[in-house]
């Protein structure tokens, strides 16, 4: 049983905080709140280039299995890097026995919409020409890295490159018009997020853009078919919900191998709390079952 | 990669078969045809009896974890008996090294709509009874079966008994309303069946019962608050395929644990190919970990 647990995680999400003035104290907010996440033993850390970019090689001390996650730190687009994701992507790591490389793509405001996704794809691309088998390859992220993996994925496919084989989202924003019924649903049950902070979030990813590009709202007008073997897991208690819920059933319409995996009572990203939830563990060796049945 | 494999099953499933003139001879097709799937071995059967119906025991023939699956085999509610599921309930069982108790329920049309429900129920208050612990029990089922896991459920609930600890269906029927998309959508793809199929063997099964009761299509009207985890898995070659798409999103509206599990190209039932087909294979382990993550 873990309603304690569940509990004990809402009241500190729900702690109040001082108000950040601007995007840089919200980074530094971001990056003290996220690298208090313990990093599980057994991984090492080196860094890379893919593309024009950083990015974070998270491996096993010991051999690894084959295959590559390519993962995509979340942070609402704007705050975050591969630092801020290390706990997660380590639990991924440590789970499969697989290496992640965490691309530090670039951020909102400075780089909007869609250079995260240009830093994605050139980085996918380069981890090809290295000669990696995209039967080996999962796009994978958190929030709105999930959003990149996803459509990362989609413009892979406009640049003409082989499909990756799985994509894994952990609670995704696949939505930037904010139309799925959890957005109000679950207004005051998600400890986070709600709609008014939302907008203004998607907006200064967007700059303009409309938010019903299948790009920014992939799980509204995306054209899913052809599209790999998909994860989507989220909370019941998160606005986002309807986000995964909407992807997957589009997905699955589509004709594409797909998995929705939702748990009660836990909020968005829950798998962060990895050690301390247990439900973040069970959630975590799902999708490491996921990863090792599609990579091959 | 099992295209191949699947293409194969596929052709299998499409050759002509005589066609059965009464359902005695239907019941001894189907018999035919699903004892042929091999039985993994390192199990061993017995019999028993749960409340007025007998049960095959299927356990593993070395220690057994803690964990009770009470078992529905599949046959539209009018065919298949234990033995005709063994394959697939063993496969169950070898995989969580827990025991199975599959439920010789009333057929229909001699026993329509409750019969099963009452013999299901009934069941799972003697397993009760006998003193297993709820946390410890799942109820699963294929096809009619996956329905029954289900609709017990829900009738255990209104006879005020415990709930499981979780429900697994593979490729359920929860819409004896037909009004799933993917009615007409996989109309050709599906091998097996068609509207104008489904349409007479619901109708033996509810024998003038409203076809909305929540107890015959949960995922068209069941009250789904306070469900247990469920477990989701069908094939996109599915006309089934939208009942299991909107039980999963109607008990995720409501609040439970809840995974839909997908697997592109394969048609209904398609776990029953384990051994012969890698998606088999992987669905029926990961719905394994699924019952291991959940059960005491």
């Amino acid at each position: 049983m873990s309603k304690s647990q569940k509990a004990e995680i809402d009241a500190i999400l729900r702690q109040p905080r001082p108000q950040p003035r601007n995007v840089e104290e919200m980074r530094a907010g971001y990056a003290t709140a996220q690298t208090r996440m313990p990093v599980p033993d057994g991984i090492r850390t080196s860094e890379t280039a893919l593309g024009d970019r950083r990015a974070l090689i998270v491996e096993p001390i010991g051999p690894a299995h084959p295959g590559t996650i390519l993962y995509f730190h979340g942070g609402a687009w704007s705050l975050g890097s591969p630092e801020t994701a290390l706990a997660l992507t380590a639990a991924l790591v440590t789970r499969t026995g697989m290496r992640a490389l965490s691309v530090d793509y670039r951020l909102a405001p400075e780089h909007p919409y869609p250079a995260a996704i240009d830093d994605g794809t050139n980085a996918y691309q380069a981890l090809l020409e290295s000669g990696a088998d995209p039967a080996g390859i999962a796009l994978a992220g958190d929030s709105a890295g999930g959003s990149l993996a996803v459509t990362t994925t989609l413009r892979a496919r406009e640049s003409g490159l082989a499909a990756p084989a799985a994509v894994v989202a952990f609670s995704g924003s696949f939505d930037l018009t904010l139309s799925g019924d959890s957005m109000d649903a679950k207004a005051g049950i998600d400890p986070i997020f709600t709609r008014e902070m939302l907008g203004p979030i998607g907006g200064m990813y967007r700059a303009g853009h409309d938010a019903r590009d299948p790009l920014l709202s992939p799980a509204v007008s995306a054209d899913l078919t052809g599209f790999p073997a998909l994860l989507l897991q989220a909370g019941t208690n998160e606005v986002l919900l309807d986000d995964s819920v909407r992807l997957a059933t589009r997905a699955i319409a589509a004709g594409v191998d797909a998995v929705l995996d939702i748990t009660s009572d836990v909020p968005h990203v829950f798998q962060s709390f990895a050690g301390i939830l247990d439900e973040a563990d069970q959630a975590l060796d799902r999708a490491a079952l996921f990863l090792a049945q599609r990579l091959r």
